[in-house]
């Protein structure tokens, strides 16, 4: 048995990147950069106006009182004025068009009075130097890197390639993963249950969990508790870049997962975690010369199966796919108990909470152990609680959101 | 010039719900699930062995010393034995498997010792009244209600409707979306910059905000500022669900999107929101006997656009799909201010910043204004500052993730 943070090192040091492709922006989103992006030109690549109004040219350090200027020509967004403004002129312009050589700043055409067609009033007083100009270059300049290899891409990141003429970045490909889930005691969703037998969770869940970090998943199927068939299904899914087994892991008769994966050759890394729930994990590598599969057996309880997914698969994944800090949860928090607790097992307990950000308390879900997983629907974090330690009410705990 | 709050508030109660369909458990992580699901059996179905052992019948309250028990039958996972335990007997059990008649407790292999192959001697100072025993009906009973209308399908809740024999959910259906973007001043991404253009980041940016949501979105495209073409592309995107358009709202010259969408007969709700950045935002609906669309005109400065897509478009999204609180971001968090921080303006002020769950502060990013995505996409959050208000070193601020 050893340490969950050692586990987790373990996993990580075994998973490697794998490729990487280009894509198109509009299929870019949540995908990890794989290459540095450089502006190749200046942001904005001209001084432009922030609002609709009009550029005038007077100092408007020394110039005074209401001036009357003569509007010697309009710009558009798009277009550009070869006008050059003056103490006297104006030249009216819209939102993003480029300001006319003389500009000393832009009014809003909200303070400003048309007098006629071709003359408009304007309080030199409330005039400021450079007002309503983003100078050529402010936001970042040609050959500046705005996003860097690792970033993830959300659509603020996105808009940022797209302003960079990035039309098809280089991201790291989603590793692939398949699914197996074994027990001889479990029947298809659309059974009924009966005085021996429930229905198959662990099928849905895990490909639930998968999805939210890859679309290349596949569900081999509910194998049965026997040597032979494991072994075929087993051995398919090692064509993946990672294989996630459920069931069969732990001290039973029938708990072959290990036997099964040793005949195909698969090193353990280790078996047995300090963790509750999820101590009987097992994991191991398969290599060859072109390709390697990382190898989870996860125990067979559908709470013990997600939060074994959600630290190790879920870590390994996210290094694979490229993203930084892969072996933590994305968010993981302070927060202060609601409730008084204590874990007196000998192991490092994750117990499902309610964790509210707005008062940054949590409250902790009494559960009836790791088939309950109705109680862990109901949760968005899990707290940790370091084996034979107690909290009162007020003590601060580590969440890991979920 | 409303406030944001009642921007919101008229958005949502414009939103309607959409329609719902049954969709495979498969398919269903991140759906709203529009019907409640009741449990058809106890769960789990019958009393249950936690973990690899023996089944025992001893009293063990009165019971001490070591027993040595004659092994009468065997019961792996989804079979069930007839043979009742008793004081002198012992049934090998599996994980997951029913507990045979007479059964006081179960005990784990490694507290065992195998004296041949049908005896066992087992400590019964060790063993407890009912330990390893997950008892019928412990999790949920017959006919309750285990997941409700309006919850997300995360991994965990699918693992729930799987267990109750939900195979194909009733979840509310993804409203369709259609996004145009608009202004002369913007060339395709593939393009090169000039004097007076720049490329087009609010497309590919809408579009991957709107796939965070939803996966029925069309980029309908890029339009001239010209009457009659934008007539023609409203049209078509007036046959979605929500219409989301960038650019032409303000005061300029070309801005013509209200006076297009009047001529479609969209109804105006709203136009101009108390919020930096995003002021000039519009809000309509269009509606007839069989389709309702809801049309938001989007400022178009990228980051404007964003702002306004995360907080009216995204709340619309939200609720027309069925989903709880959708006029909040998922996550809004009480912070402390790293930096001191004045809000000169008279608008409410979203600004980027950097929040840490792990110390609940967040650092202000200084930027350069609405075009600024650099700055955007370095945040996880914008931070609530209200019109005139002034912030110092420590003080709490609310942030909603982004």
């Amino acid at each position: 048995m050893i340490p969950l943070d050692d586990a987790i090192k373990l996993v990580l040091d075994s998973a490697r990147i794998i490729e990487t492709e280009n894509v198109d922006l509009h299929s870019a989103v949540g995908k990890i950069l794989a290459q540095d992006v450089v502006a190749d030109a200046d942001q904005p690549p001209f001084s432009k106006s922030l609002v609709d109004g009009y550029a005038v040219g007077f100092d408007c350090e020394s110039t005074n009182g209401m001036q009357q200027l003569a509007i010697i020509d309009r710009v558009d967004a798009g277009q550009s004025s070869s006008q050059t403004v003056g103490d006297k002129t104006a030249v009216q312009i819209m939102t993003g068009a480029p300001i006319p050589p003389g500009t000393s700043a832009v009014v809003m055409v909200e303070e400003t009075k048309l007098l006629d067609a071709n003359t408009v009033a304007i309080d030199a007083d409330k005039v400021q130097h450079e007002q309503f100009i983003l100078q050529q270059g402010a936001v970042c300049q040609s050959a500046d890197v705005v996003a860097t290899t690792g970033s993830r891409l959300t659509p603020a990141r996105i808009g940022v390639l797209a302003e960079a003429g990035c039309a098809r970045p280089l991201v790291y490909r989603d590793p692939s993963i398949s699914i197996v889930t074994t027990g001889d005691e479990i029947v298809p969703v659309d059974s009924k249950t009966s005085d021996r037998c429930i229905r198959n969770s662990n099928g849905p869940l895990l490909v639930a969990a998968a999805r939210q970090v890859t679309d290349n998943y596949r569900y081999i199927g509910h194998i049965a508790d026997e040597m032979s068939v494991l072994v075929e299904a087993l051995e398919a899914g090692l064509k993946s870049h990672v294989l996630v087994i459920t069931g069969g892991v732990s001290m039973g008769q029938k708990d072959l997962i290990p036997e099964a994966l040793n005949q195909l050759g698969v090193r353990q890394v280790f078996h047995k975690v300090n963790l509750k729930p999820g101590k009987p994990a097992w994991f191991g590598v398969f290599e060859n010369d072109v390709h390697r599969c990382l190898v989870f057996g996860l125990p067979g309880n559908p709470v013990s199966t997600f939060v074994c997914f959600e630290l190790l698969v879920k870590s390994a994944l996210r290094k694979m796919r490229g993203q930084h800090n892969p072996g933590r949860f994305d968010e993981s928090a302070a927060a202060i108990l609601k409730t008084a607790f204590t874990n007196r097992g000998n192991r490092f307990l994750l117990q499902p909470g309610i964790y509210c950000g707005r008062s940054h308390e949590v409250e902790v879900l009494q559960w009836i152990g790791s088939a309950d997983q109705i109680r862990l629907a109901a949760a968005n974090c899990l707290i940790e609680f370091p084996a034979s330690s107690s909290y009162s009410v007020g003590d601060q705990v580590v969440v890991r959101r979920i």
